[in-house]
């Protein structure tokens, strides 16, 4: 064996058992994702993993909405398949339609065309900009 | 001379001035930020870039200030200098505040992070997020 | 055909054999792997890297292990599935134990993490770091 | 003002305090960094990275040594010039010595390099590392 | 429904048709490749993604060969599978022979490594370079 | 002291003064730059990084302003200040005129904009492509 193997509710520890059924109740899922399951290969790391995204995720001064959309840019800039992935769907379920998926792809795609305009023609800070 | 120099104004083309007067009136600031100067080195770029930016950024499905968000989260994890500096100060004039400044940083943080697990553990995707 | 096609032992030149045999008998495998078999589509470069990983990859300051271990760290951000998948396994040939990959994820997650926040709030670099 | 501004420890509220206390008594040091400093603009994200920072970067079955070798190498592979200058000095602190740091940067360099021919020749995962 | 679905030339929009007419003609094929199909799911950013690429890959001072020969060394850095299969044919189509492919992924490989130690050893520019 | 300081010529051993003499006279320079000054304090990576551009640099089925171009648009892929500076200057030295630049960062600002649509939009390999 080497890459890591997904550890199921049934063979689970009660330390990751307690983890997995806050995420079943929060997320109101029958079963944990992949993501969680191959975490918990390192219970520390899946424990720790879900407390953070229970403060990042929680909508507060930006709704979660606006979070899943900054998931997808992450994802799509980071070319990470399962992230890009897993966060369309979520955040369709937060509210995202067709057509804002559409313009998200068009503002992502035109960040990373101009980061290299201005990395390339090496484009100093303007003041107003610069504070 | 080796780098790209800026093309000022009293310098520039009548191609490049009209799109310099489009710029300025349609932010309704007295001079174009160096990005568009160093463009405009290549004036094809330059109108091609400003009418790309005037689509893609326009409010529709999506609203100005959540396409900064997107733009700052992509230029953040590209570590692009620029766009760091002048998409925070774009942010803030389409309504970002300290608060979500805090929240939108912890997201694309966390995005980040997990992005890695998921690849570093190969976490297959899930039937549910494969659709 | 487009993509390099993999050159097998059997249809080799005696230059790329001359290599493949090095690698055999330095790794003690019966045959190369993919890696080496589609690098040999251009001998020069094949025989290239094949040299460099020699001296890059012996143990010296820095033992195997570890030199492996940033092999996957540098895999996994850049997101490249073979590297992480292959460095992955020479890690644990190497002494990787379970323990250990999770807690590295760990550490390849938190460090992506924090780089986002170093960019992200523009944080300086301190006088007691840039020495 | 647009970026973050740093919060020095004169003016931080109890809760930003508590913690900067915890990481000047963790680290011997009579001030945190910037780093910390420019987290505080959110307590909440000051509190959570360095809580888990506290649990990533124990020795545990990694040493400290190989988890700041990790975070150079992701640092290098971001081009993260703050991540590359802090933990730099870290990993000295905690034994790198020069004959290490050429060694780990030669690692790094060829991960890199290799990383992106696996890609660019479409190298198909091995059945002896696809496991 | 979550990821865009592929529109076909027998179910789009008049406006989309028009698009794939011109792509087709252009491009002499009898029917648009995937890539047009998905960004038609958005029609605004077909047509500007179209209109961008008729300028930016049109042979002008740099010849159409150089200019997929960046598209390739960009996809390969980036890690992203479509456009280093899509643009290693495309190459082809143009020019590129085997000989040509070996070299310019030794070269895409070289730079990348590079890039890594001059971040990595923290080298400042040279004035001649500065200019 | 931390960062990796450079190897001035007068402080060389024998077999660093070898290779920098070998590049300036390569090079035709009085001194050699920063790049091989400081990848000089690892002796053995600054004798194998040369040997190794040698090969991969020089002149063969691909030219060497192609090669050069090649390495800019991964540099600035990369968002590499020192690699972007350093083969501008090269660049130009092997014949890119102010026009050829401007066409350049065109396409490189594409190919960068383009591989986010084909991950965000999940864009399957043609089979025409996938060959």
């Amino acid at each position: 064996m080497a890459r890591p193997r997904p550890v199921e509710y049934a063979d689970a520890t009660p330390e990751v058992r307690a983890v997995f059924d806050d995420i079943k109740a929060a997320r109101k899922i029958p079963d944990v994702t992949n993501f969680w399951k191959y975490l918990a290969s390192d219970p520390t790391l899946l424990k720790q993993t879900w407390e953070g995204q229970k403060v990042v995720m929680a909508p507060g001064a930006v709704d979660r909405l606006t979070k899943e959309i900054i998931y997808l840019a992450v994802s799509v800039t980071n070319g990470c398949a399962y992230g890009i992935a897993s966060h369309t769907v979520l955040a369709r379920k937060a509210g995202m339609t067709d057509a804002m998926l559409g313009e998200i792809m068009a503002v992502i795609g035109f960040a990373n065309q101009t980061n290299r305009f201005v990395d390339g023609f090496r484009v100093p800070i303007d003041p107003e900009f610069d504070v």
